[in-house]
Formats: structure tokens, sequence, C-alpha cells
């Protein structure tokens, strides 16, 4: 798959420290903590070598990533897919890599025998509910008047 | 722990029947397309034996349950947790167990070094948006004026 000429590639452990380095831009751009870049290569060069995490990039060097979780459903056979985290570089935006890299994830899904496709964002976040809006992603329960969907958390 | 002195207890494979059945229920209560019982007991006992899925149960025969997932976080060394599902017999509502489960769950995610837990919920779901809040659990990005945290999905 490409956009403007520019691949969506799946990593692999040796893409570690891409992906560390985008994750923390993507927490220091949105303020949030983060832990330093080594100390994230290492964890997400484990993780992608056990198959905890899946991610897609896009770019060389990358300037986007997609980063994906399956989990053995409850209601179906296949994995339930998470989308945990979608970033692509500022100045890279509005190039149609953050839809190349959603387009990618659903297709990875599909493959992967995965009937659900989930993904946590902000009401500010409009660039990516449009995003995902456009994709028949659907923050109501039980049809477009129903409640919306909402996500808690806490530290511990 | 106990409420009324009734005890919360975590499931091993043997509680998957008890397990469906309260899914199935849930699903129906809430006209939730859902998989027969016997098909549900099934994957339970097969993801509680695989440590997949964690569950606590209420009551004897139980009368509610909290479903959680662990998963290896990006962030710290510990897990993530993610409560999936939290359910207590109508019936037995108004009674406290629904908030025993919330906390022995919290307890467990603890135990396990977890640092976070969320969890998705409707907004329409006051009773169960009242029983997170109470545990400062938060459905708002940096700090209480913050954007809404929004949960989406997709059907693949």
């Amino acid at each position: 798959m490409t956009t403007e000429s520019v691949t969506v590639r799946p990593a692999g452990p040796d893409d570690a420290g891409h992906i560390a380095r985008l994750l923390h831009d993507f927490n220091t751009e949105y303020s949030e903590p983060t832990p330093p870049v080594d100390e994230l290569a290492a964890r997400c060069h484990e993780l992608l070598a056990a198959n905890e995490i899946h991610v897609l990039m896009i770019g060389e060097p990358p300037f986007g990533l997609a980063l994906l979780r399956f989990r053995p459903s409850l209601w179906s056979n296949g994995p339930d897919t998470h989308l945990e985290e979608l970033y692509v570089a500022p100045a890279r935006r509005g190039g149609g890599a953050g839809r190349a890299l959603l387009e990618a994830s659903i297709e990875l899904a599909r493959a992967n025998r995965s009937e659900h496709f989930d993904v946590t964002t902000a009401e500010a976040d409009t660039a990516a509910i449009g995003l995902y809006e456009s994709f028949g992603m659907v923050n109501r329960e039980r049809g477009p008047e129903g409640p919306l969907m909402l996500y808690y958390e806490l530290e511990i």
C-alpha cells in the first residue's frame, strides 16, 4: 500500500529504535510523560520479538506508525484488534499517511481473522475522529442515535 | 474481600460454565448478539487455562463477575490492565457487588505490578460511571477540564 509513493510496511525487532523515537516524539508533542528513547527501544524490541505488539511503519526513515495488539476474543474464534497508537510526524501530516496506516491496520486485522477493531481517542482530536469515522468506525452504542462510548482510566 | 458477607474470589477453568452463563445473561440483557452458552464456556475454559483472561466472581453460585486482561505495557515494566467486562445480575444490584468486584480488580492489577487500569462504558450507564468515578477513574485528558476520551469500534 502506498500514499504519495510512500510504502507502509510491517516492523520487525530491528525497527525498535525507530518505533521508540516516534513514540517518544508523540508523547513529547502531547506533553505526556515518556520513558527515555533507549528504554522504550529495549521494550519495543522485546515486545516485537514476542509478538505482543504489531507495528506498521510508513516512510524511510519512518515518519509514522500504527501499533496494534491482538488478543483472543471472547466472542469469536479470531482475535480482537486494538489500535493502541497511531502517529504521523507533524511535518508529514495532511498527505494521507494516517489514512494509509489505518487502512493497512484494518487489512492486517482482517488477515488475522479479527472481527473486531477498536481505538480510543480524545474528542479534541478532530483529525483522528474524522479519519476513524471515514472508515465507518462508531462511537455510539446500538446505532447512530445511541449513547456515546467513553474511555476511563486510572493510574494505580 | 466481602460485601454483605459475600466473597469475591478468582475464577479457575472449572468456573467457565458460570462465566459463560453470566456473559450470556449480560449480552441478552443489553440486546447484544451473543454466542451460545456452550460455545462461550469452551472458549472461557481455554482462555482461563492459558491465562489470557483473569476473572473475579462474587456469590455462590456466582451472580457477578469482573473479567480482566493484562498486557505488557509500552510505558512501564508491569502490565497494563483492561477491565473488559463487569456484570452483576439485575436482582443483586445495589448491594455493593459491583464496587467489591471493581475494588478486587484494582487490587489484582496492583498485585501484578500494573500501573495503568482502564475500562470502556457508555454515557447512558450512569451506575457504572458513578462507580468508576468514585474510584478516581478519569474520562478526560490532561485534567478535569480536558477533552473527553472516546472509544471507537468497527466490526470488520
